[in-house]
């Protein structure tokens, strides 16, 4: 274990999730978790930390999504357009006056135009380019037509060229520049564009629908619960609105990664979890390291085993997180190595698989608008239970989590503030006569499920949930081969969909 | 008329209202208008201009509203907190991380505590030291002991002691310091002062109701539209949410003064009605403005015949706004002189009694914070009209009131902003499924009334309207000789709130 690593590294519990980067590469995940290493397979926090600018992207080819010949095909007929955006909504400060081209991305192909009050479907951009998105909103594409819908993307700021400081460098350069990169803003940004755009068509009493997916999905829910004059309704796909501060058990993630795993077979399960103590093992010995960067054929020396861990946990943890069926690959891999094969040597092949055929374990990483938001608000504590998990234990340290963003970013995280500003305590009882027409919809394979809405909260806020759906599944592009129960979840959502614009109609 | 002004003065539309300065000051309200002078009472507003800084706080003792003895008593049991408060909740700027102390106020003597959910009623302050808004909310600190509610009042952002750079001088230097002061920094301040006293007292689940009147009204509604969590209902007492963009007619403001006055006295409504056009004529004369200045009274000498006139004016509205009695009063001395005397001597005699013994009329004025806020977010389009009001005509014009923020704060407002961010626009279409528990206070002889909610929304938003009631008259102090209306318009509200808390209990 190298000592100098020990000094700059000291994070707890960060991730990133549902990233749509292309056709090839549909979503990425990450944690990074200050762990805690004791004789039962826990890190030991005090021996052990992390990097954070070396572990917040992805590494490798995690998983892949490809669209299926099968997915109908969508009109392309997309305009591309910008609308100057204010920097900071929240103050007048001379400073936050600048604006900055937002972009968004309107298909009128299937509209009904103003004089019907034909609806106007709106993807709310996550935390990626818009354009590499586009693709994965079927649920809101491929019933435009139906509904004779105005088909609209918005980009976030500080993606794509949503850049409020000219360059993706200049906008990411520091604290200040950052400091405007909020769900906040997000927001007020989106309502702005929308009430702009609406004016432009001069459809004013059009119904706007929102569609967002996982952090995507907390801006969709949000947007109907602080805007409800801007969307008269909001599908929010694999939102883990509940996931901050204690409201969801640290482990939950990790205990639905474990499920997936155990499900599809028990034996990989457990040959996982063993894996931990006996890399350990092979660290500690002399040449140790070495012989696991050999047999895992990592791209980089290790300076510890946790380098080797933190390749392979995320990418077991996205597989679970995205593709069921990439989990059972994983686990035939892991199980079809020849008898007496030892455990290491399964797990690397896994891991192999994994990495689909990239070469070598890249276990280099960038730092991504994300981590500065798991940096800033989004504190999301998630760290693995070796008691209840097929990881190490890492209890989420937000001592140590402070520090570590501290020291990248200059700035402290404000761990209570997504709560207070977004709410989450006491859902049920807050909403129960508050608000209307929102879908939480989950997937219970996707591990982001357990920070999930569940359960119906009153007539229309509803909870609609897929035993065996994963992240994001509903709102993507269908195809022939979908599974009856994710068609009868997708139409559940529209019909619901349809009745708000029924609804909406009839109070005119 | 002085051609000098011209240049630096160039403002139209303005307003500060419910100002609860001091026991013998009550309420302070101003208006600054660009206006246009033809003929028929109508300013020209090529020829002048006026200047913000000399116009924007109230001018002399306009209205005097003593606590009557026969008030009930209350108890003065109040500790003062301070909480360290986060300069800037909607960036993570470094910048935005300072923190400031935040005054408020609690007072234990009724509270059940938290063993049985007791309530908390909270007072959200509005543009005014705290302190001075404590004797004021009578309907809240009245009913405490029958709630055993906690009473707790909280000081809005740069008023009293609550000021985000150090000094009052400091925290208003400048936009780039004025800038954190807006209507969304103030509710996060609230719900987390809110958030942290709950804390504190182990009261997380004691249901929070939240009162205001005028702009503090507004901020109430806000809060539990946005922050439902927070707070389980809102009493809003007179508040204009209604009041931007054009959902109110411009002229609606000051019809309603003009009805007051003509309710009063026909005569009276009909000489002061008069007395512009004899004011602007006499000005016109050689020495005219000195004769009119010596016929007022006034401490400075006049450059123009509406210096007197931005006197006059918003001191009539103030008396319309806040007391009925004081319009009558004022029309009886205007009428009650002597048969043949002239129109400008019988209006100088009613600006005399409006000026309550303070000897000469006090025509210059500082900014206030308020100001700056008119300057950001709360552009409230209010304008005369000479064919609808006794006042000249004055259309509100964005370019004029553009030019003048700017010049005198060096940033322009944003006009739409506050309907973007919490609505206003077909608000009975969208609130009709959408939030609960608020209550829409009016009193009709209030000319903020016209921009009021004065219509039920929904079962649980509801408004409440006084024929005869003034601005926040509900939420004052009892006294024994209350009309009935006045008891019955409080007691109406006050089984609402019961109500709610009631449901709030059940549904826990």
């Amino acid at each position: 274990m190298a000592t100098d690593h020990r000094e700059d590294l000291l994070f707890t519990g960060k991730m990133e999730f549902c990233r749509l980067r292309s056709l090839t590469r549909l979503c990425r995940f990450l944690i990074l978790v200050g762990c805690l290493l004791d004789s039962s397979y826990s890190f030991n926090l005090d021996n052990w930390f992390m990097n954070p600018s070396l572990l917040t992207s992805a590494r490798g080819k995690l998983l892949t999504m490809k669209l299926k010949s099968s997915r109908r095909p969508l009109s392309l007929d997309y305009t591309t357009n910008q609308y100057m955006q204010t920097l900071d909504h929240f103050t007048f400060r001379p400073d936050g006056y600048r604006t900055f081209p937002q972009r968004y991305l309107v298909n009128k192909t299937y509209w009904g135009g103003p004089q019907n009050n034909s609806p106007i479907f709106v993807c709310l951009g996550n935390e990626e380019d818009i354009i590499t998105q586009l693709p994965y909103f079927g649920i809101m594409t491929e019933h435009a037509a139906d509904f004779r819908a105005l088909i609209v993307f918005i980009e976030h700021r500080y993606y794509g060229t949503s850049m409020p400081f000219g360059s993706q460098d200049e906008s990411y350069a520091n604290a200040s520049t950052l400091g405007y990169y909020s769900a906040s803003q997000a927001l007020a940004d989106y309502a702005i564009v929308i009430t702009d755009l609406k004016k432009n068509l001069s459809a004013d009493d059009c119904p706007v629908v929102v569609f967002g997916g996982s952090y995507g999905g907390m801006l969709a829910a949000w947007l109907r619960l602080k805007y409800p004059h801007i969307t008269i309704g909001a599908l929010a796909s694999s939102s883990p609105i509940l996931y901050f501060e204690d409201m969801t058990p640290h482990d939950a993630y990790d205990r639905v990664v474990t499920k997936d795993f155990r499900d599809a077979s028990d034996i990989c399960y457990r040959r996982i979890k063993e894996s931990w103590a006996e890399m350990e093992k092979v660290a500690s010995q002399p040449g140790g390291l070495q012989k696991l960067a050999k047999l895992f054929n990592t791209c980089q020396s290790l300076s510890s085993w946790t380098d080797l861990f933190y390749w392979i946990y995320p990418a077991l943890q996205v597989s679970a997180q995205y593709n069921f069926a990439e989990v059972k690959a994983i686990c035939r891999v892991i199980n079809s190595q020849a008898r007496g094969t030892d455990i290491l040597t399964r797990l690397a092949a896994g891991a192999e698989y994994a990495n689909e055929g990239l070469g070598c374990l890249n276990l280099s990483t960038t730092l991504s608008g994300w981590d500065w938001q798991t940096c800033s608000e989004m504190v999301i504590p998630l760290a693995p239970n070796a008691n209840t998990t097929m990881f190490p234990s890492a209890p989420f340290d937000l001592k140590s989590y402070f520090s570590g963003c501290f020291k990248t970013y200059g700035v402290l995280p404000r761990p209570y503030w997504i709560t207070t500003e977004f709410g989450g305590h006491n859902i049920k009882r807050v909403l129960k006569r508050f608000g209307s027409n929102i879908i939480f919809s989950n997937g219970l394979r996707d591990p982001y499920s357990s920070g999930g809405v569940l359960k119906n909260i009153s007539d229309s806020i509803v909870a609609i949930t897929a035993k065996e759906g994963v992240h994001c599944e509903d709102i993507r592009s269908s195809t022939n081969d979908d599974p009856n129960w994710l068609k009868e979840q997708r139409q559940k959502e529209i019909n619901i969909i349809r009745k708000w614009i029924i609804d909406y109609k009839m109070s005119m």
